[in-house]
C-alpha cells in the first residue's frame, strides 16, 4: 500500500569512516533521519523545515531504531539509501531504509516514529497525535 | 552469568544536541560503541587500542544494533551509560546498554558483535572466529 | 590577567578517528566548544544549560575559529584540553585551547566569541552586547 | 593562476544543527574536508579513494584550518561550498572554501595541507614531499 520510495545517493566521505576505513555505524542513523525528513517533504509537498509548522507538530519523534549491517560501506563509495513507510499505525509509523552499494543490499534499517503533537495542558510537552488520513493517503 | 557492568557518565554537550535541544539519536550509537570497547578493555585488562592485536582480531564487528528511546537526554544533562554482555554465543555476543538520567531509565540499546578473525586464505578478510573460553570466563 | 585555565581529559574513541587512525579534525572543534561552555560554567558558578538565561543571552556566538595541528591524536589516547580566555574585548572574547598528549603540545586552537544579546526591536535577532564587568572580573 | 573552483551544494540536515537551529560549526570542517578531496579528484581525474595510492602519498595532511562565520546556515537550507587552491608552495597548499546561502557569502574557511610522503627510513612516518609540477599544472 505505502509504496512511495525515496532514493538518495550518498557519497561516503573520509570523515564518515572509522580506522577500519568503513562507515562508522552511527553515521547511518544520521543518513536515515535525513532521508525520512526528505521523503516526507517530497510526499507532502512541503519544504523540510516547514513540516512541523504545517501539521501543527512538535516533531516526528523517534522511538525505536535498528539496523542490520551485512556489508560495509567504504571511503569513496557512493551508496544509495532507499526509504519508504512500511506501516502506518494510528499515531506512529515505521520507516524502512535499505542501503545498497553497487545495487547490492548492504544495510537494512528501521525507524519507528510518533506523530508528536503539543499537549493541550502544556504545549511544550508531546502527546502522540492521530496521523491525518490525508497524510496517509498521500503516501499510498 | 555475564554480570560485569561497565558504567560511564557522559556530559551532554551542545554539539550532541539537535534543534529540539535533545541528543540527536546517532550520538547514542557512538556512545554505545565507546562503552563496548571500554568494557572489554576493563574486563580483559588490555588497553583499548591493543585489544585487536592481543587477541589476533581484525575487529569486533557490529552486525546488529538497536535502541529504544523512552525519555530524551537534554543539553547539560549528565547521563550514565551502563553496559554489559547479555549473552555469549560461539562467535558473537550481545551487549546491552542502559542509559539513565538521574537514575531513571531513558534509553535502551543492544549491539550484536562478531569476534572477527582474519581468514587463512586472505588475512584482510574477516571470518567469525570462536570466542576464547578465557575471554568469556573473565566476563562472568 | 585572565588566568583561569579549565582542563579536561578526553578519551579518543574509535568513532572520533578517521581511516588514518587519528582524530578527524572537526572533532576537535566539538571538544573546544564543550570546553568553552564548561569553563564559563565553572568560572561563573552557573550550570551549563543555565548560562544563557542567567545573563540574558541568546548565545555565545562563534565568529572565528582556527586550529593548528602539530601532532596527531590516536585511537585510545587520553588527551588533555586546556582552555582559557586569552583576551576580553568590549563585546567579544578570545578562548585559547591547547591539546596535549602525554604532556606534549599537539594542537592549538582559538575561538572568538560574541556576547550575543537579543535586539530590542526584534528579540530573536542577535546584537553584540557589552560583556558585564563582573563576568570579566571572575575570570581574572 | 590556480583558478579551478569546485562547487558542491549541501543540504543542511536536522542532525547538522544545534539547539539554536543552525549548523554546529565542526560540521563545516567536515564539509570542507569532503570538498577538498572531491576537488582534487576532479582536477586530477582520479577517484577519491585512489588519490593516495596514485601519487604515493600517505595523505594530504591538514596542518592549519580556520573559519570565519558571518551568517548562520539553518536547518533546511541548501548551501553551496565553493573550494579552490589559493596557493601552492613547495610541499603544501592552501585551500579556500566559501560557503554561500542563496548566493550570499556566509562562511569563509581555509585549510593548509601538506603533501605527505612516506619517509625512506620509516615508511609509516610522514615527511613533507615536493608537490609534482604536473599536479600543480592541472589546477591552473
Amino acid at each position: 500500500m505505502t509504496s512511495f520510495t525515496y532514493r538518495r545517493p550518498v557519497f561516503v566521505s573520509w570523515g564518515d569512516c572509522d580506522p577500519a576505513g568503513i562507515v562508522f555505524n552511527p553515521r547511518f542513523f544520521h543518513m536515515f533521519d535525513t532521508n525520512t525528513w526528505a521523503m516526507i517533504a517530497e510526499v507532502l509537498g512541503v519544504a523540510v523545515p516547514q513540516i512541523n509548522a504545517t501539521y501543527g507538530l512538535l516533531g516526528i519523534a523517534l522511538v525505536d531504531v535498528k539496523a542490520n549491517f551485512m556489508k560495509p560501506a567504504k571511503f569513496g563509495d557512493t551508496i544509495e539509501i532507499a526509504s519508504r513507510v512500511k506501516e502506518f499505525r494510528r499515531s506512529s509509523f515505521v520507516v524502512e531504509h535499505k542501503v545498497t552499494i553497487n545495487g547490492e543490499l548492504a544495510i537494512e534499517g528501521e525507524e519507528t516514529r510518533v506523530w508528536a503533537m503539543p499537549r493541550a495542558d502544556d504545549p511544550d510537552k508531546m502527546r502522540a497525535g492521530e496521523i491525518p488520513a490525508e497524510v496517509i493517503a498521500k503516501f499510498s
